[in-house]
């Protein structure tokens, strides 16, 4: 590891304690001294002679008390900053983030408006323009922080239906205000107008109406799924079928609750299943795109997973972007958003430090982060630039603290679709003057820290290969070194009847799953209670000492209902998983779960600590293969 | 001011800055001391030599450069902490919640789930749960923090979105599993089934089903909103009118956003008139509500204020609940959101040091703070237990950094309709050992640091009317001095050719709104200019320097289309305010709408300073008066 990265945390023993201590009350002192500079000659409004009164002091003791208490019921939490911790998503975070929280945190101001935060909106716009480039969106992108990615990929779905049915709306709109056929085609054809030709309509009609366009506005709320709602808006079109949203198996949870609390109906979810590596099928992608095209559903979005929770995986973007390519030729067009909450800043191992985009896989001697992804992982990455809108959480692989999510779209236009406002209420000289971004999103009043934090952090450690791309990529080679441990111990293990199997070979980003089973068990439900008892020996436990916890993993369970998904050319996703494990066919559609224990590397301090005292990759090895011997001496008989 | 309040804010010259970097420096320690007691004996990984290498040398200075960078920047921000700034609802926080907040970042804990937050997960549960009860819910209640008011909103509606369509799912349920008519009723029956009825739905099936729950699951899901989405239910119900939300037109934009993206449409909104207090206006309530019943309208959700954005006005919740009783008795029932973001921690007032609740206003000498409520307002925060549930902000009245809100609902089952996983899924014995927050909200992974932060300030600043409730008092009295001192210097205006008005006679909280005129003036444009001219000396100019702002206020357009709206008995909100000011009627209508200047009164010191030097309120008729001559001065002659 370049030294200059190990003075970006606080560290697992908190060796840069006196650094990020130096900088908090360097931080607190200057606010103090700000506000004693805002009409220096005001009277103190604490006057001494209150701080020596008793209730003054009662009060002061009281509050150290409860501090000291709040500081005790967090010595139970979990040691996130600890290469022994590899369960989710949480490690260490950057000290840039943490002093600029804080430092920002004592202003208090609220990016809901410039008006509460003359300096962390531009921070704000700044840091998620950042993201919109490393994306590769162009310079018509407009991005902002959320609470986290779950907001991101609501706020994502929701413009991407109101824009799936801007055409009808538009076309009715034009019949009410008298202004004939200027929105030509079928309804087909309007429920599949690219985007740039929807995001046109209202100023066609504005146009057609002589500039009116207040009277084009409340035409369009009168017919559009945003002012007449879904139910209404069905009444006026009762041939066109519900719509539907395109998901792989693998995509988070707030997906269903998106479609969900956007009055879709989880049922019109298209669930894709994944090939072996758990990347979306494609054959069943284009099954499922077809089967829409011919029965005219339409296609509100397609989710791709840049990062899937559970395994890591990341989806053949440019396979996808080159598949949307043909169905638009033949007359299906749909929003693409990409779910790249985990993955979003694996793009840093995409950037030279000048800044340029690096298009071909270095090879493993040029000892490059990029050379860490798969092949098929680098390309995909490539296209990102590609998709309608992406999420990226800044408050996972960005090592910034919660909450700290982000939303990006590749054309600001579309932010218009989902304000509560219509458009002529400000002027634009206005709007550049006075950003006001909580008009624009799906929350409100928001912390300026967030953005503070996340704009500091990005301009100490820049998004670029031998800076941020460096530590996430020692993230990605963390759960390869240890996904290269389990392969190293497994025959031993067999050797005493013990089968250990990894999920995908190798991971694609910095999670590493696996499972074992023991030789010649052929019961899922036996190998799952057997996974689960390793997972009790590796897990947090919550009334056990700390220091008893040799390595914190996590652990997932795969339904059969998604990850038994049958593929278009046969068997499901955990047919090859199940075989190295000696599981025989059939066994997940009758037990329908799998266990697997889940490695999530969140910090480069196991990379950073090969050949120490520990080297933590060869004691994971150890300390699984003591607990499984463990587990399997004293489990019990078939 | 109680000594002992005097310590619970950095305060607005920093003075107790000694306390705050103690509390800070001690909770940093604390956690490196934590970090060291995790493996003792494992190795450092941050080792000293690599300190004195220069790359890490570098990289400390510029993290240092960087942040004083960020430091510099925060300087342009606005002087929130001081007595001065009365513009939007900012103020000073409490020390309790920086330093838990601070503390608690260090940990990062992540509430989506026990797994990533075993301490704070509960706090947030103890903190919630005692907003609940400061609301008047019982021990049903189900409580959680929100990144904010809006998300907490659009989770409420999304709550009564699912349950209002309940019965008519559960009636189609039934018939789907042969268990033929066991729901029975009227369509118009069935959407007005009360909540205890609704909730009761799933179990009475399950029971008729032979306990097969999965069964019912899979089958509400097929016609339930949640499931089949509002375009496919409505094709199932083809005779049901579209369901209206009912909001008086003082309320947040977030109810409009919440609507729009519940996929109920913005135009399914009703908007109900209010009175010249701003407070909705009964008799317009009542015609609503008899409108819906009449025509068979679905009312999704009655949305009520406690303490509007623009004007602090408290809706007659008591009068409310009796109408909602009434048109219940003949068979109209709905869902009543209260939306206290602002006003919620006002109930402090109304709570003895003992925890009892203060059922009678107590009279001016008695010198308790529930006095300084006008009678109606205090009436109404009586009734707030009886509404089905609330939003409240803690990064409001509670003093609490961003981002904190919460979501609070009356009967925790609520919470199951919009749970996206069947409860089944969980065994209860699990639930309980491991609360999983993440499945029952709108958002996911969310800061622990924000429920430690409320937790620490509800247990340092109790939620009572010598505590907490003190210091809201505070920010009301100030309100009302800044309204009499305004009275005060009105006669004396009035002779120089200046007509003042405060909006609203007195203000119901913690906000004072007022508009001035030249005196003979009968052009609402030209008043509308005149205090836009007078805003444009009171408001933050962000290019020029801090200390030339005497006094930092908002202001707000009061639009025809919302506050100009016919009541029931003739006339609008708008017509004594307009009157004082010499306007003439049909003014409004014609110009649209109506500038005010907006006082917010955010924190105690305007009142812990009167007879201080400065006096903040004669300083404030003082300002305020030069500023109107000197406006009035220079204004152009009609």
């Amino acid at each position: 590891m370049n030294p200059k990265h190990y003075a970006m945390f606080l560290g697992p023993k908190g060796e840069n304690a006196s650094t990020l201590e130096r900088l908090i009350v360097e931080a607190l002192r200057d606010t103090v001294f700000w506000r004693r500079n805002f009409h220096p000659a005001d009277e103190r409004l604490i006057p001494e002679r209150i701080k020596r009164d008793s209730e003054f002091q009662d009060a002061v003791d009281l509050l150290e008390q409860e501090l000291f208490g709040l500081l005790a019921r967090l010595k139970q939490d979990i040691p996130f900053f600890s290469p022994r911790y590899i369960g989710h998503m949480l490690g260490d975070q950057y000290l840039p983030a943490i002093a600029g929280y804080f430092a920002t945190m004592l202003h208090n101001p609220n990016n809901v408006s410039l008006e509460g935060s003359p300096a962390t909106t531009e921070m704000e716009v700044e840091a998620a323009g950042q993201l919109a480039r490393l994306m590769g969106y162009g310079p018509r992108a407009w991005g902002h922080i959320t609470a986290g990615g779950t907001i991101a990929n609501i706020e994502a779905l929701w413009v991407a239906r109101n824009l799936k049915y801007q055409g009808l709306a538009a076309r009715a709109a034009a019949q009410d205000l008298g202004l004939g056929s200027i929105i030509p085609g079928t309804d087909w054809e309007l429920l599949n107008l690219g985007m740039e030709e929807s995001l046109s309509l209202r100023q066609r009609l504005v146009d057609a109406a002589g500039g009116d366009a207040r009277a084009v506005d409340a035409a369009l709320a009168r017919h559009s799924i945003s002012g007449a709602g879904i139910h209404r808006f069905f009444r006026a079109h009762p041939d066109v079928r519900p719509g539907v949203v395109i998901v792989p198996v693998t995509a988070h949870y707030s997906l269903a609750k998106a479609v969900e609390v956007l009055g879709l109906g989880a049922g019109q979810i298209r669930a894709a299943p994944v090939d072996e590596r758990f990347r979306i099928d494609l054959d069943a992608l284009r099954a499922i795109l077809d089967d829409c095209l011919q029965s005219r559903t339409p296609v509100i979005e397609l989710v791709s997973v840049l990062g899937s929770t559970e395994e890591g995986s990341v989806d053949a973007l440019d396979e996808i972007v080159a598949m949307r390519r043909d169905f638009r030729a033949r007359g299906l067009e749909f929003f693409h958003h990409c779910d790249a909450a985990w993955g979003g800043y694996i793009r840093c191992l995409l950037f030279s430090e000048n800044g340029e985009l690096i298009r071909t896989r270095p090879g493993e001697q040029d000892r490059r982060p990029a050379a860490l992804l798969p092949e098929p992982v680098f390309r995909a990455f490539q296209a990102t630039g590609q998709t309608d809108s992406a999420t990226i959480d800044p408050h996972k692989l960005g090592f910034i603290p919660y909450p700290c999510g982000v939303a990006l779209f590749r054309d600001e236009r579309l932010r218009e679709l989902i304000s509560f406002e219509a458009s002529y209420v400000f002027h634009e000289h206005e709007e550049r003057a006075r950003p006001f971004i909580g008009r624009y999103i799906l929350e409100g009043s928001k912390p300026g820290a967030a953005a503070a934090a996340c704009w500091l952090a990005h301009r100490v450690v820049p998004l670029d290969e031998t800076n941020h791309g460096a530590m996430v990529g020692m993230t990605i080679q963390g759960a390869q070194e240890l996904y290269r441990e389990a392969l190293g111990i497994a025959p031993a293990l067999l050797e005493s009847g013990i089968v250990l199997t990894p999920l995908t070979d190798p991971p694609d980003t910095n999670l590493f799953c696996f499972a074992a089973n023991l030789a010649g068990n052929t019961s899922l439900e036996r190998m799952n209670r057997f996974n689960g008892e390793l997972y009790g020996l590796l897990r947090f436990r919550e009334h056990d000492v700390v220091q008893r916890h040799e390595f914190i993993l996590s652990s997932a369970e795969l339904g059969f209902a998604h990850y038994g998904l049958e593929r278009p050319r046969g068997g499901n996703s955990m047919d090859g998983f199940l075989g190295r494990l000696g599981i025989p066919p059939g066994e997940f559609a009758r037990v329908g779960k799998i266990r697997i224990l889940r490695c999530s590397i969140s910090n480069p301090w196991i990379v950073a600590a090969r050949g120490g005292n520990p080297d933590y990759v060869v004691e994971f090895g150890a300390v699984l293969r003591r607990k499984l011997l463990d587990v399997a001496g004293s489990f019990p008989a078939a």
